[in-house]
C-alpha cells in the first residue's frame, strides 16, 4: 500500500510547541516537544483550535494514580488539519479538517456495529490510557527525551498531536473551526443527551444539574426539541440569565431552597416531577437527586457527569419501581462519526446555537488563563488559537 | 343512575368465611367475616380461586409499622365473579368473571393516558393502604365486630371481597379461571418484564436473578421472544431443570462460583454481560450483581423484587456511563386492564405456558400448607379452590 503522504514534515519527527502539564495543579509550561509520526492506523494533526473541558481539569488536579500521571499534555476538544497518516489509514488525508475525539469508534465491533451503543468494545475510553490505544506507547517527547503522556486519546494542548484514526472525525461540512471545536465533546455531550440518551420529546418538562457548558448544551438540545419547560439547577445565580440563551425557562439556586429539597421543588414546578432529568457535574448526591426530580411513570435520568470522587450512586428501589429509570452515556450517547456531521448541519442550519457558548478566546501561549476562567466560572468555552 | 345488580345478596352484609392473620408470621385463622356491601366505584366479587405470591409472605412476616397492621385478610392474585357492584359502576356487571389486580387504572390520569406509564396517579400501589382506596375505610369485620384491614387493594382470602373498580379487570375471554388467577400478579410481572420493561429481542441474552415465579415467568417472556440465551441465577441447583420448561438455556449457582463474582461468570457466558438482566428477590445487593452483569453500550436492567430490607440501591456510576441503564417496574409495566387480556389470548393459543407455574392445588381450609409449600421453596403457585 502505498502512503499518500505529501507533507514535506510526513515520516519525519516534528518539533513543535506544547502545554505540558509537570504536575498536578501547577501552570501548564509552553515547552518544545517531539512528535513522532503516525504509526498504522494512526494519524498525526496539525491543531488550529482547541477549548478547555472540565474534565482536562478533574485530571489536571489529580495526584498520580491509576488515571492520572505526569508530565502529561491535556487537552480533548480541538478541531485540526491533517498533517499526515500512518499505514493503512484511509478515512483521511492531509489536509482534510478534522476533529479528534476522545470517543472512540473502530466501526468493526458489535457495539459500533449496533445503532444501540456508541461505546466501541475494542478501544476503550480510558483517562489511565497514557499512550496511543494500539500499542500504548506515546508519540511526545520533551527535549531532554522524557515521554510525555496523552491523555484521553487526544492531547490537543500541542500544535502537532497524534491520534489513532478511531479518534478521528473527518469534517466534511465547511463549518467554522472554532464552532468545529465544540463538537468534539462538551456540547455534543449535552445536546447528544437530550436527543438520543433521553430522547426529549416535544412538550416535556426537563431538569439539569449543573450549568457549565454540557448543561447549557442539554438545554438547548431540549429546547430544539421542543421542551415547555427546562429547568436549570444551579448554586450561582448567574448562570440563569446565561442559560436563557439556551432555552432556560426555569431557574432553583439549591442554596435557596431553605429546608426544602431540590427534588420537591422541582416536583411543584412540574405537576409531580420532570420527565428528564440531567446530572452534568459528576457528584453521586446530585445523581441521587436528578433521579428523584424525575416523574413516576415515565421519568428518565441521565447522568452525564463522571463521579468526581469515585463514588458509588445510590437510590430508593421503591422509587424505581414506581417507573423511573436511569442511564448514562459518554458523549451524550452519539456516535461521533457520524452524529458529529448532523449536529454541524444544525448549526449551519441556523437551529444550533453554538456562539453563545464561546465566551472568550485566547492565544496558545496564555493558556492557563483559560483555566482560571473556567475555575472562577467566568467562562463556558475559551477557545485558544495555535497560531495566535 | 338505576343499580343493575340482581344478586339476592346485593346491597346487603354477606356472612362468609375469611383467612385472617392476627399477628405476623402466623398462621391463619378460617373465620366467619361480614363483608359490607360495594360503595360507589366498587365491586363486590366472590372469589372464586386465590394463589400465594411472595409479597403475601413478606408482608404476612412483618412487624406492625407503616405498611403492616394486623389483623388483616391477605391475598390478591385471584379470580372471581362479580357478586355486585357499586353506584357508578359501568365496566363491569354482576355475573361477569373478574380478576382483583393490586396495580390500580382510574382510566382518567396523565399515567392512565399516556402508554408509557402504567402507575396510575390517582390511586397509589400500596401495602401501607388499609381500607379502601377513596374513603380509606374496610369493608370486612370479624363476629366482634372488629375492622380487619385489606391488603394491596385487594384482600382474596376470603369468600367475598371489595375492591375498587379501578383494580378490578374484566375477563373477556373463556380462560380457566385457576390459569386467570395466576395473570392477576406474578405471571404478568415476569413476562410483561421481559415484553414491556425490557422489550428483550430476538437473539438477545438474558440473565434472571431468582427463580421464582417471576423468575421464571421472565423466562417464559424471554423464551417467546426469540431470546438466545436465558441464564437463571438461584440458590436451589433444582430450579434448572425447572426453569427448563420456561425457556432457561443455562444456570448459574451462585454457591458453586467459588471467589468468583456472578457478575463475572455472566460475562464470560455472553462475551461481555447479558443483554437484560432481571432481579426478581428485593435484594438490594443483587441489584447490584444484576446491573453489573449487564453488557455495556446497551445492558438494561429491570428491578421487580420489592427491596426488603428498604436499603438504597448502589450503582459504579463509570458503569452506567459505559451505556448501562436500570429501570423499575410493577406488574412487568403492563396496564392491566388492557395487557393481561393479551396475556390471555396468548395461553389460549398455546403460546404462554401457565400450565406449568400451577405445582399444587389445595381447598380453602388448607391454605396454611400453600405458606408452608412456598416457604420451603416446593411449590411456585399453590391454587386455592375456596369450594373445595
Amino acid at each position: 500500500m502505498e502512503s499518500n503522504n505529501i507533507a514535506a514534515t510526513a515520516g519525519k519527527t516534528i518539533r513543535c510547541k506544547a502545554a505540558i502539564c509537570r504536575s498536578p495543579g501547577q501552570p501548564l509550561l509552553i515547552e518544545e516537544i517531539e512528535v513522532n509520526p503516525p504509526k498504522a492506523w494512526e494519524v498525526r494533526i496539525r491543531i488550529i483550535c482547541t477549548s478547555l473541558c472540565h474534565s482536562d481539569v478533574t485530571f489536571w488536579n489529580m495526584n498520580p494514580g491509576p488515571v492520572s500521571n505526569f508530565p502529561r499534555i491535556f487537552g480533548h476538544e480541538a478541531a485540526g488539519v491533517v498533517e499526515s497518516v500512518g499505514e493503512y489509514v484511509e478515512e483521511v488525508k492531509e489536509g482534510e479538517f478534522v476533529l479528534p475525539v476522545f470517543a472512540p469508534s473502530c466501526g468493526e465491533c458489535r457495539d459500533c456495529k449496533s445503532s444501540k451503543s456508541n461505546n466501541c468494545s475494542k478501544f476503550k475510553v480510558g483517562a489511565g490510557e497514557f499512550g496511543m490505544p494500539r500499542d500504548g506507547t506515546s508519540r511526545f517527547r520533551d527535549m531532554k527525551g522524557e515521554t510525555l503522556h496523552h491523555f484521553l486519546g487526544v492531547s490537543s494542548f500541542t500544535e502537532y498531536t497524534v491520534v489513532d484514526v478511531a479518534n478521528v472525525v473527518k469534517l466534511s461540512l465547511q463549518i467554522p473551526l472554532d464552532k468545529a471545536c465544540l463538537l468534539s465533546c462538551g456540547i455534543s455531550t449535552g445536546v447528544g443527551a437530550a436527543w438520543k440518551a433521553a430522547d426529549v420529546e416535544e412538550g416535556s418538562t426537563v431538569a439539569i444539574f449543573g450549568l457549565g457548558t454540557v448543561g447549557l448544551a442539554v438545554a438547548e438540545g431540549a429546547r430544539l426539541r421542543g421542551a415547555s419547560k427546562i429547568i436549570g439547577v444551579d448554586l450561582n445565580p448567574e448562570k440563569f440569565e446565561i442559560g436563557k440563551k439556551f432555552g432556560l425557562t426555569e431557574f432553583v439556586n439549591p442554596s435557596t431552597c431553605g429546608e426544602k429539597p431540590v427534588n420537591q421543588v422541582i416536583k411543584e414546578m412540574t405537576d409531580g416531577g420532570a420527565d428528564c432529568c440531567f446530572e452534568c457535574i459528576g457528584l453521586a448526591s446530585l445523581m441521587t437527586e436528578a433521579f428523584r426530580s424525575s416523574r413516576q411513570g415515565w421519568g428518565k435520568t441521565v447522568i452525564l457527569g463522571v463521579e468526581m470522587h469515585g463514588s458509588p450512586v445510590s437510590f430508593n428501589p421503591f422509587e424505581m419501581l414506581e417507573g423511573r429509570s436511569v442511564a448514562g452515556a459518554l458523549i451524550g450517547g452519539l456516535k461521533p462519526k457520524s452524529d458529529i456531521h448532523t449536529l454541524a448541519k444544525k448549526y449551519l442550519d441556523k437551529e444550533l446555537n453554538l456562539e453563545e457558548f464561546i465566551t472568550h478566546e485566547l492565544s496558545f501561549k496564555d493558556i492557563n488563563k483559560a483555566f482560571d476562567l473556567l475555575l472562577e466560572g467566568k467562562s463556558l468555552r475559551c477557545i485558544i488559537w495555535m497560531d495566535k
